[in-house]
């Protein structure tokens, strides 16, 4: 067996002959980024071999001096003899913490008149008190007889269901019950009802549930599970107040940036379970992290919302998701049954009920249908609405209160920072907002966190190229100035660069192959919209509003938007940017019984497009990879 | 920390100071004997303590001179310091297997009018052929969507239920549906029906199914937990026939013999969880020694119903036993939800639903409910039955069609060869039958397996005591005759012993201490008998006739049983011995729906009668510690 060192850390572990550097690196608890899944395209995974004998597959993306100095993609290089191997580890991801901004403040900038009202308070999961008779001599009847006997009775008349309620006890909770129903005369049982069954989430004396009476009776969880981030609040479900919230990095991202390359990954079976087990990790922390910081108990968190895309979905469950990739684009599950907290290794309450919120669609999921109760697509109306949320995918929903469709594009990962050669994500150290110097070319820039800049995020990337075309320096095909000097721009043979920050240690520079990453994102979102509204034969002027959700969407100024071709100028003031509405709908409907039948009701009208078999689309995507647009009446006069 | 290493093994552990020399020798792997669960009274965890230091408690058991040479019981005597000990292991339990009848016979002694029909021939769980639309794009639905509507469809037609089914699918099968629907057209679907759910058990491509059409498509367990021993038989749910069966002790003895041993032994939360995991590795591995032997496949058995006293049950669900012992000896659960074999740590199809047989009493279980549907006391008849199990507990059950009311004794393990100083269980080596000379008062006997006498069982002892009176070697009241010179009788002072054996390398001897156990399980039995008729203002003389049950009633002689006035003479040719009763039950209520509803409907209709409390047992008792009795008209006359 070949051992292999990684440097710098200097950790050997044992390999396989023919064992990939990849999976060697994992074995040794190394975070190497594979944003393409492992298929050898990215190039995200470069390694550089040290030392030893290493078996390489021919790729094209390597040139011959970099194969001379020992670069090697570690996807795709197979290990023959002991070997040394430097590693560049991931930097901005599982090493860095990211910065957040509050996610329970998403929930005030949503309509007031579509959040939960004091009557709809009811989670999922309910309370009651019941007093079983006391163990006597002669009585004939076990503790569980009389317990069964005492909550049939509480729930019969509480409910006024009749008396045909099953009862569903979990084992742990049978075990516990000799001690709890002899510790006090009154319990307090956590339990929700599934058509006649009444399953028991938690049994407690209710004496030592009343001693606790600092800390809230019972909490719940809303959770958002992004192909990027993954977004966790902590709810007391008695109240429907937000406790906490907390927001991280999807687990996942090692194995892959977008939906497919996770799918990809995802196909030899012991990677799907190290999907499952990445994202349960990240749940899991988040959730310890919460409850150290309001100093709840686990054990008292019995609910839980999640919402998804179908992909998240499929690999939480930990269901393989190849089918929603594959022709005829199938999914295994759209409406999830609740399953527990148990069965998904969530670290709450075992017995806790898990909602999945549905999916309608193999990329369109639960995250959007939960994003919707944040709309007016909710309501009972006439007027049309758009509602778009862009992540590392973008969603669109149109339709009023009698028709919804709904259709994805792959936007790709450009505006979060994927695909732009020194694109990151929007935290510290990223230039987001940059303007351009109509006279010399050049650049001023502002820095998230007031920092050196390290890269550029996605608003950043749009607010370059939105001012380099307002000043002229770049044309309407992207590309940019050669004519006129500018020390901005450097010219190499046929390619340009454009310098946003030139100082050697913090240099920042953007190629047209940026700029190109950037149109085609904005192009496929832009298509879509309009093949949407064309499908019913409506157009931009005929929306009441449009409503942006998502990460992304926060920091997105709608001008620069409009100047690129993002969006139509027609909507210019009807644009309302609506944050994470994915956990702020998942939180909804964890509080209100009403939000969850509207979740089944909003999915059960949605109509899917999928714009993959679409004639058109890939006309109207080639119209739009222009600044702003062949059709320049439907944006903005460039400022 | 003192390290203690025990000999003759010589494996050392580390100990905690002030742990008992027991714990120890658990850490140490070791099987020490502690029939009395660890209340220092039963002496058999005797240990030499040869060198170091232990703080030994004050016990009027152990006598000078023995604690002069070291020896300590393992279960109250600490460690201070580094000790060396010498163990005696535990012989006949774990470390020698037993020599059981082969229990498939059983079901022979049963009357076959009680038996299942063909007709009645229904497990819990069905299994059904489904055919769910294959995947196709635009349809708009999932694979789970597909497979929930086909088998609803498929149900409602083949059950006529109409469509209110809702389908419980479990997380580990959704993993597999993408596969397996694609796999073949028609699925094989095993399924059961709670109240309005479908619990869905397995899910198999029909073709896969059929290649192994050699195989049984659904296999089920009945199973026997007793306090001594475990019987479990692998049953062909199609056909209903045994298709193998095996026997062996129950892992639990090493943690005490009788269910009061093992209900203070699970005082402590850990010893729980020991006696929890003995008894689920005892059935594993009974079952994969079946499977081995069969050649069938775990992940086939569907179903498992298992009949085993309250202790017994509340030891496999992990549920603390405690207060079945503890006024008002109310126990936790009699009627156990279908929890399933996943939840019991069984190794079979996860899924697969659990129907354990209810009990009645703290001390009249399901394995008496389970016998009597081998008794005509589950038919609907005017005669009146009496039927009598005997293992380390006797149970007694009299009644008709009208009427049932049972009742506990505490025999004690003496019919077992517990309690009796060189009882043994009737496995290989163990004295069965002993002849007395009438003129020398010598013994002849015989051996089961023919070997070299180890010790005497119990229907050896019951043998022996019934040719010692008959041939007046001993008195009514159980003492040896002192005055006939004879060489078989031993006197020291006030105590006498009855050689069997004499010869040094395999002397087998019994005491009088011995006998007078004999004689105190045999008066338990028979004044239990007396009470439950004279309740019902019954005789001996009513009873149409009596069945007797359980490993100890197949070897024993009705003779000899009348002799010593363990069973009335008046009942002479009406018992009829009916083997291992509680698994034959198990078996039929497997098998048959019918049966099935037979079990509740006996327990609903029995009366628990607690002789703890009832007046005149005491009396009754009393009577009957004489050979045969105070009331020698009721029994043979001594031949």
């Amino acid at each position: 067996m070949p051992s292999v060192t990684f440097l710098p850390s200097g950790v050997t572990v044992e390999a396989e002959v023919n064992e990939s550097i990849l999976d060697a690196a994992r074995k040794a608890g190394l975070a190497v980024e594979i944003p393409c899944g492992g298929k050898g395209i990215c190039k995200k995974c470069i390694v550089q071999v040290l030392s030893g004998g290493v078996i390489r597959e021919d790729n094209p993306l390597l040139e011959k001096d970099m194969l001379d100095e020992g670069y090697a993609l570690a996807c795709k290089t197979l290990l023959s003899d002991p070997t040394q191997v430097r590693v560049r580890l991931l930097s901005n991801v599982e090493n860095e913490k990211g910065v957040f901004s509050e996610q329970s403040e998403d929930i005030m900038l949503v309509d007031p008149a579509l959040l939960p009202s004091k009557d709809d308070l009811q989670p999922l999961v309910g309370l009651i008190e019941i007093t079983p008779v006391q163990p006597v001599a002669g009585d004939g009847r076990s503790d569980y007889d009389r317990f069964v006997i005492a909550l049939r009775g509480a729930l019969d008349s509480a409910l006024d269901s009749g008396s045909s309620l099953d009862v569903d006890l979990p084992l742990a909770l049978l075990r516990d019950l000799p001690e709890v129903i002899r510790e006090d005369e009154a319990l307090r049982v956590a339990y929700h009802i599934v058509g006649s069954l009444v399953r028991v989430v938690d049994v407690l004396p209710a004496k030592s549930a009343s001693d606790e009476a600092s800390a809230p009776a019972r909490l719940g969880i809303a959770l958002d599970i992004g192909t990027t981030t993954v977004a966790l609040q902590l709810v007391d479900l008695t109240s429907g107040r937000i406790v906490a919230s907390k927001t991280d990095y999807n687990g996942q991202i090692a194995c892959g940036l977008d939906v497919i390359s996770r799918i990809n990954y995802a196909q030899k079976p012991d990677r799907l379970e190290e999907l499952r087990s990445k994202v349960v990790k990240t749940i899991n922390h988040l959730l310890q992290e919460l409850l150290e910081e309001v100093g709840g108990q686990a054990a008292r968190i019995y609910d839980m919302t999640v919402a998804a895309n179908t992909t998240m979905v499929h690999l939480l469950l930990g269901v393989p998701p190849e089918y929603i990739r594959l022709d005829p684009y199938v999914p295994t599950v759209y409406e999830v049954p609740l399953y527990t907290a148990a069965d998904l290794g969530i670290d709450i309450c075992p017995a806790a009920p898990i909602l999945i919120v549905p999916s309608v669609g193999s990329y369109l999921g639960g995250d959007i249908i939960s994003g919707l109760l944040c709309t007016d697509l909710s309501k009972n109306t006439d007027d049309i609405y758009l509602f778009l949320d862009i992540g590392t995918n973008g969603e669109l929903v149109l339709g009023n209160g009698d028709f919804l469709m709904g259709c994805a594009c792959s936007a790709g990962p450009a505006f979060e920072g994927g695909g732009i050669n020194q694109g990151m994500r929007a935290s510290l150290g990223a230039i987001e907002r940059v303007s351009v110097d109509p006279e010399t070319g050049e650049a001023t820039y502002s820095v998230i966190g007031g920092q050196t800049p390290k890269g550029i995020c996605g608003s950043g990337m749009i607010s370059l190229v939105a001012n380099l075309l307002r000043s002229g320096w770049i044309d309407f095909a992207g590309q940019l100035e050669r004519e006129r000097p500018c020390k901005a721009i450097e010219i190499n043979g046929r390619s340009a660069t454009y310098v946003i920050e030139p100082a050697e240690n913090m240099r920042v520079a953007v190629s047209e192959n940026d700029i190109q990453n950037i149109i085609r994102a904005k192009a496929a979102i832009f298509s879509a919209m309009y093949l949407l509204l064309q499908n019913v034969g409506l157009g931009f002027e005929d929306l009441s509003g449009m409503m942006i959700a998502g990460g992304f969407g926060r920091y997105l100024d709608s001008d620069d938007a409009m100047a690129i071709g993002l969006l139509p100028k027609l909507i210019h003031d009807k644009v309302h940017f609506i944050g994470n509405t994915s956990v702020s709908g998942a939180h909804m409907a964890l509080i209100s019984a009403r939000h969850r039948q509207l979740l089944f009701e909003v999915a059960h009208r949605m109509t899917y497009l999928d714009l993959s078999t679409e004639l058109g689309y890939m006309d109207q995507y080639s119209a739009a990879l222009f600044l702003p647009h062949t059709d320049a009446s439907l944006f903005e006069t460039i400022r």
